[in-house]
C-alpha cells in the first residue's frame, strides 16, 4: 500500500514513526476520515475544514489542510483505487521532539500521515438495522475537536461488541450524546430530533449532510437535548458516520426500540443519502 | 541512546513505531516514569505496580510490566548513566493493528519501548518556589490511569508556560485536582492538606512518599477536598512529581500565596525527601 507521510509517497512499511511523536506520547494531534466513492471525495472540503478547526483548536501550526486534498486524490490513484469505494485517513500531529508537555520550538516538522484503502460499508446493518448498548461517556470535554485522543471511545466501543452491540452510545448527565465513532439522531412523530452541536459531541459531517437530506425531503428538523429516559418513546433511531453512512438502531441495551423494525423516515434519509453519494442503483431497500 | 524496543536493545535511532500503532492512533496505552538517583531506581515496585494497574484497567494483557524493572537497570547500564540522575520512561500500547475502534484480536504483540536519559531536576524552582496558572479540567474522567491520553495536559501547561508559570493547577467544578504533570499538595495551619484520590487524579507515587515522609516527622496530615476559593488562604501549596520532586508553589495566577516566601513545612517535607533519596549533602537549604 502506498501511503503519503511526511511530503513523500512511500510504501506503508516504510514509514517508521518516531518514539518521540507526540502522537504516540501526548494524543496530541487530529485527524479525519474521507469517504471516496469511486474515486470521487465526499464532503472532502467539509472534512478539510474540520481538520483545520482542529489544527487551529491545538495551535498546530504549520500546515494548510487543504492542500491534503491532492494527497488524497493522488492515493486513491497509486492505490488504484477509482473503481472502489475507499476511506482516506489523514492524521497530522504536533511532530517528534523530546518528550516535554511544552510544545516543542516553533518550526518542529508536524507529522502527517494519509492512507487510504478499500472499503465496504456495512450493508447488512445497514438494510437490517444494528442494536447499541449505552455507556457512561467519560471522555473529555472538548469532543468537538477531532482529537487522536479516542481511548475512552475504544474501550465503549469494545464493551458494545462485547455485549453484542454495533455501536456505544454515550450518555452525560442523563444526556445521549454520540456514538463512540458515529453520531446519532431520533425520529419522533416524523420529526427528526438532532442533539445540539455542543462541545461534548463532533460536528459530524454525516449528520449535516443527512440533516439537509431530511429538510428538503420536507421532514420536520428539531434540535434539542435528548434524555436517556427518553431513548424507548422515539419512534426511530438512527447513527450515521462517514463508514457507516446510515444505520438504523433497532435496540439499545436489548430493548426494542418503538418502531425500530419499520423505520420509515430512517429508510427515506438513507435513499436520499445514496442518491447523494452517487450510489443508487435499481435496488430500493424500501 | 540504546531503548529497549519490542524485546531488543538497539539506537533510537533504528525504532519505527508503525502508523497502525494504537498508540498513534488512538492513545491506546499507559506510561510511568521512574528516577534513578545514581543507578537506585526510586520506587520502581510502586511504579511497575501503578503500570500493572493502568494496563489491567485497560485490558491490555500479555505483559507483566514488573519484569521491566531488569530492562530500566540494562538501559541504565547501557546508556552509561550508574553516576548521574536519570529518568526511565516506560510505555506500552495495545500494539500494532489495522485502524478499529474494537480491540485488536488476541495475541497481536503489544508495543513496548523504554528509554533513560540523563536528568537534572529544577534546582532554581525546588529552592526558590515557582508560579502556577489554574485550568479548568477538561480531562476525561479516569484520570486516575496513567494513560498516553496526555493532550488536554499538554495544552494547560503550555498555558502556564506562556503566562510565565511553571505549571497548571487543574480545578474542576471548583474543586483543585492536580498539575498538569504533577500531584500537588497545601499546607494550613501546619496541617499537610491532601486532596484525596479519587478517580480525577493521578495516585502520584512521590505524594505518596511524601505523605509517609509527613507522618514521620510528625506532621498532622488531613485528606479533603479542596475549594479553588481557598487557594489564598493556604499558608504553602506545593507541587510533587518524580521528575520535579517537591517544588514550592509561591504564586498562583500571578497572586502570592500567604507564606509562600516562607514555607517551612514544605522546606522540612523537602529536606527529608533528599535524604529519603540519598541525595542529602552538606548544603541544606533551609
Amino acid at each position: 500500500m502506498t501511503v503519503y507521510y511526511n511530503g513523500q509517497y512511500l510504501q506503508k512499511s516504510e514509514v517508521a514513526i518516531s518514539p518521540d511523536d507526540r502522537g504516540f506520547l501526548f494524543a496530541d494531534g487530529v485527524y479525519d476520515v474521507i469517504r471516496s466513492y469511486r474515486a470521487r471525495l465526499f464532503k472532502c472540503a467539509e472534512h478539510l475544514e474540520r481538520l483545520v478547526y482542529g489544527l487551529r483548536e491545538l495551535r498546530i501550526e504549520g500546515i494548510d489542510a487543504r492542500s491534503l486534498e491532492q494527497v488524497a486524490n493522488q492515493l486513491i490513484e497509486n492505490n488504484k483505487l477509482e473503481a472502489v469505494d475507499a476511506l482516506v485517513y489523514l492524521q497530522v500531529t504536533r511532530g517528534a521532539a523530546p518528550r516535554s508537555h511544552q510544545f516543542p520550538p516553533k518550526g518542529t516538522p508536524l507529522t502527517v500521515y494519509v492512507e487510504a484503502k478499500a472499503f465496504s460499508p456495512p450493508v447488512e446493518q445497514q438494510q437490517n438495522g444494528a442494536g447499541a448498548l449505552l455507556q457512561p461517556d467519560q471522555r473529555w470535554s472538548r469532543c468537538n475537536i477531532k482529537t487522536i485522543g479516542l481511548l475512552p471511545n475504544t474501550l465503549a466501543h469494545q464493551r458494545a461488541r462485547e455485549a453484542g452491540a454495533f455501536e456505544a452510545i454515550f450518555s452525560r448527565d442523563g444526556l445521549l450524546q454520540e456514538g463512540s465513532h458515529s453520531s446519532i439522531l431520533f425520529v419522533k412523530k416524523d420529526v427528526l430530533i438532532c442533539p445540539p452541536l455542543t462541545n461534548r459531541i463532533l460536528p459530524s459531517i454525516t449528520r449535516s449532510v443527512v440533516i439537509d437530506l431530511a429538510l428538503a425531503e420536507s421532514i420536520e428538523v428539531e434540535t434539542r437535548s435528548c434524555r436517556e429516559g427518553e431513548l424507548f418513546e422515539f419512534d426511530e433511531v438512527m447513527m450515521l458516520s462517514t463508514s457507516v453512512e446510515i444505520v438504523p438502531i433497532t435496540a439499545v441495551n436489548g430493548r426494542k426500540i418503538r418502531r425500530g423494525s419499520l423505520r420509515p423516515i430512517t429508510m427515506r434519509l438513507q435513499n436520499a443519502f445514496r442518491r447523494l453519494a452517487g450510489q443508487m442503483n435499481s435496488e430500493r431497500w424500501d
